[in-house]
């Protein structure tokens, strides 16, 4: 499975961007992208590891050995550049495994990306469209896997990300970004629907807010909430319909875009939500 | 356990604040405090019924012949005037049966207060006052009754709120009252902790909204969140220390503003979030 390296990362050099070409703050050091075996997490290592030669990246997803693109991905880098982890946010357990591979491995880390959703899954949880079918499995697993998941994963990391942020990126401290989405946004609820997805996001708000004042009194991390637009992934596609064609993003455009305001946080923007466009969204 | 319910009414009317003689918008019809067992559930059941001699007023909670104060109240007044019913926001059968009584019983309703939370319980739950002591059990249970629950009530209640709110009430609409608390806004979150207390409520107002929309666009139906400001409760009283004795206000105090907003609410007020003075807090 490991094999043809180097003709994989010529390939891959050859592919890259010239958008990601140039190193951004975070190119060097070490990340984490949890939820990383499709969609935007997925594309969040891709361009990670092109980035830069030196940084180093540590996928998690639920099943490792079933993740054929991050396999892929870490053929096709140097030994050591990709990490693939056993992580499951419904499983405090593997969170604490992961957090102990990565201290053992790397010692520290530099950036944290939540990238973890749930928002339908057939049979078990559907966007309600109205309130007659709000049900209360589906409110309670939306909020174990889009808002307790990234807080524990954060309370594991912490001790990782207390000793990351100075040394090879030029950021000058730790940055943990979780995926929110706007629909989280209570001002900007106009619409209504989506009740176990919008409430769980707005929950994740409120959280990393919370873990923001924290690290702002005691620590050199800052923590933000990310707004990808509406990506073509397996999480929105059953919902395309009616998204005009030119707000329907790419994976590689908004992930682009999504590293580019992770690049240019300031420590001052601790507890903030960005879109992809840099612009802040209001609770 | 019935008697002597003349004299306990006039004993009351002697007792009765002048503030709450008058009575408000909502003194007529059918009212519903659910978690009315103590606190301000409990003061709010107080205030309604005294205010006026005709509305009829629903109390649940987990278990009602357990529950002395609300007992002695619906001896003091005529029969008919209270009733007590079982309902435990982490069971929804037991919503579905409370919902099934009021139809039966009273047909519609034109007011529901959600005045149930969970904020700490020795050995359960505590509000964290950093990341390393956030566990998910308490997130979970949070969530399940502070968010989850108060939502599956407002379902099952919805056919009965669509029927109320047109007829002995001045206020031409039904209306949902939810207790939620300042520490929900995200906005105002300065001092951080009390993760699972915050971020439960903060779903609860974002699930509030999402149905306000609903509710604007097909019902007589208006919803809203209210923060009592730091009430003398079971609830507050461990964390009573470092407020400001003129900052902790008596149950009566708090319940009759509230009482107030709720009579002075409009039907362009759904959705909104409203302190215990009318002021509005931002999300």
């Amino acid at each position: 499975m490991r094999g043809g390296g180097a003709m994989a990362r010529l390939a891959v050099a050859a592919r890259a961007f010239s958008a990601s070409a140039s190193a951004g703050a975070g190119a060097g050091g070490v990340s984490m992208v949890q939820g990383a075996s499709r969609g935007i997490g997925l594309e969040f290592v891709r361009q990670l590891l092109r980035r830069s030669e030196q940084g180093r990246v540590v996928a998690t997803c639920r099943a490792p050995d079933a993740a054929a693109e991050l396999q892929k991905l870490k053929d096709e880098h140097a030994p050591g550049r990709l990490t693939v982890l056993p992580l499951d946010v419904t499983d405090e357990t593997t969170i604490q495994a992961a957090a102990a591979s990565v201290r053992e491995t790397h010692g520290s880390l530099d950036l944290l990306i939540n990238s973890t959703g749930i928002l339908s899954i057939p049979d078990v949880i559907q966007p309600e469209t109205t309130l007659s079918k709000v049900e209360k499995s589906s409110l309670m697993l939306a909020y174990e896997v889009n808002a307790v998941g990234p807080i524990l994963v954060i309370k594991h990391m912490w001790p990782l990300l207390k000793v990351g942020g100075c040394s090879k990126t030029g950021r000058g401290f730790s940055l943990v970004a979780n995926m929110s989405a706007r629909v989280s946004s209570i001002a900007d609820n106009g619409l209504g629907g989506w009740h176990s997805y919008r409430a769980s996001k707005t929950a994740l708000n409120q959280l990393t807010k919370t873990v923001s004042v924290e690290f702002g009194r005691k620590d050199n991390i800052a923590c933000i909430l990310l707004h990808p637009g509406t990506v073509d992934t397996d999480l929105s596609r059953p919902f395309q319909r009616n998204v005009p064609k030119d707000k329907l993003f790419m994976r590689e455009f908004s992930v682009q875009k999504l590293l580019s305001v992770i690049d240019n946080v300031k420590k001052s923007d601790n507890g903030k939500f960005f879109a992809w466009d840099g612009q802040e969204i209001p609770w």
